[in-house]
């Protein structure tokens, strides 16, 4: 059995998610059944991280098991004539046995958008947060050195994740201002259910002055999900690398 | 009566084209029956170009009579708890009677965007014509400056326009290369049916080194539109502006 690795990018607004679900079409589905069609079997694939429904990719990861001699590089290209075009497979490669998208996967970015505007962009429509106020971006950069380290992340943590330990190292959190859009990135060894986009809110209510950094270190240290900001839309969000 | 002016920005994706039609959705019909809400009465709007199913605008132009007496500015933004996402209604103004979205029109500026990759991007599906190969801008630039001036545009005509004659003054095309992306920008005091979108395959054919510059020439002097290069995709071109 040969372990393929390939690294996706798409735009998660049609979909359910990443992974299959019963009763709507995750992306997981929509890859296994094209797949299938390449390989001449079916399979599971393994993926690098959950995304939920709205959230998008640069860089997923999956990895899957196959008896298929198809040379690798006629995967990728195979794949655009048969999957949708919210989905591409920007990259397949051969990789030892011992390799998972999940397991083996070492720190992963994420990078959340936000618009500042007071006029909606209809092209921007599902791949940003639209904000009519303009953010204060240093004070989001100083409150985002507070989380970087390893941390008791409990305060942006959604119930509803599978992780037992609260406990993530994040290694670095850029923010980048162009065009009216603000890019955090947050790279991290791993992330809890809702961690980027709940860390994102907060970080937005320090943008507008509505928290100090000193709240934002009390919400933060107390690790209170309840007294941290709303949860940002899934929609402004992007799985962007996963590191290996 | 008064005269109401909106510029609007839309992604014509999920419609119809522009105009009002029996069995389909039109961008019109949305904007009718939504804004209908605003000013309290139905109503028909004029509109500066028609654009078919899949075209974009960043600054169509349309007009309507209403008895309403809603301040002006509260229209763009009664508008956007009302319309959806893909069309925003970006400047609302309170314009002369005499003023016609249409025929008050002095000129237009129409964008068509080309992305050059071999990898298709899945958030710009929808929003460029993904070409594989590098284009030769140099070459299709030059082509270009044969288009400026007061022509018999025949050559780029597609059947099925309302207009009898042929002539069109373009006073300026621009070709703009930004990260992988090629703008093409034609300005003109007025545009055939597909005009822009049969001049963009021909000069994608010069761009290739299919068409040489003479060759150009005389498909455009000919003024047989069999001659010319395929229709480009209508998701990669953008009416930008309206002068008057």
């Amino acid at each position: 059995m040969r372990n393929i690795k390939l690294t996706l990018a798409y735009d998660g607004t049609a979909y359910h998610g990443f992974q299959r679900q019963i009763n709507a079409i995750g992306i997981q589905q929509v890859l296994e059944d094209k797949l299938a069609k390449i390989v001449g079997h079916t399979f599971r694939i393994h993926m690098a991280g959950r995304t939920d429904s709205g959230v998008h990719a640069y860089g997923q990861v999956v990895n899957f098991k196959t008896t298929s001699t198809i040379p690798v590089d006629r995967i990728a290209i195979a794949s655009r004539s048969l999957l949708p075009y919210d989905i591409v497979v920007l990259d397949a490669e051969e990789v030892p046995d011992s390799f998972d998208a999940q397991y083996s996967a070492q720190s992963k970015i994420y990078v959340y958008k936000i618009y500042q505007h007071t006029v909606p962009n209809p092209f921007l429509r599902n791949l940003v947060w639209t904000i009519p106020q303009t953010l204060d971006v240093s004070a989001m950069e100083e409150a985002a050195q507070i989380i970087i380290g390893t941390h008791d992340f409990s305060a942006f943590r959604a119930s509803g994740g599978a992780s037992v330990s609260p406990i993530r190292t994040i290694m670095a959190v850029e923010c980048q201002l162009q065009d009216r859009i603000l890019e955090l990135s947050f790279w991290g060894n791993g992330f809890l259910y809702h961690m980027v986009r709940n860390i994102t809110g907060t970080l937005v209510n320090v943008g507008l002055g509505k928290t100090s950094l000193e709240k934002f270190k009390t919400i933060f240290e107390g690790r209170d999900r309840k007294k941290a900001g709303a949860t940002a839309p899934a929609h402004g969000l992007y799985l962007k690398e996963v590191r290996y």
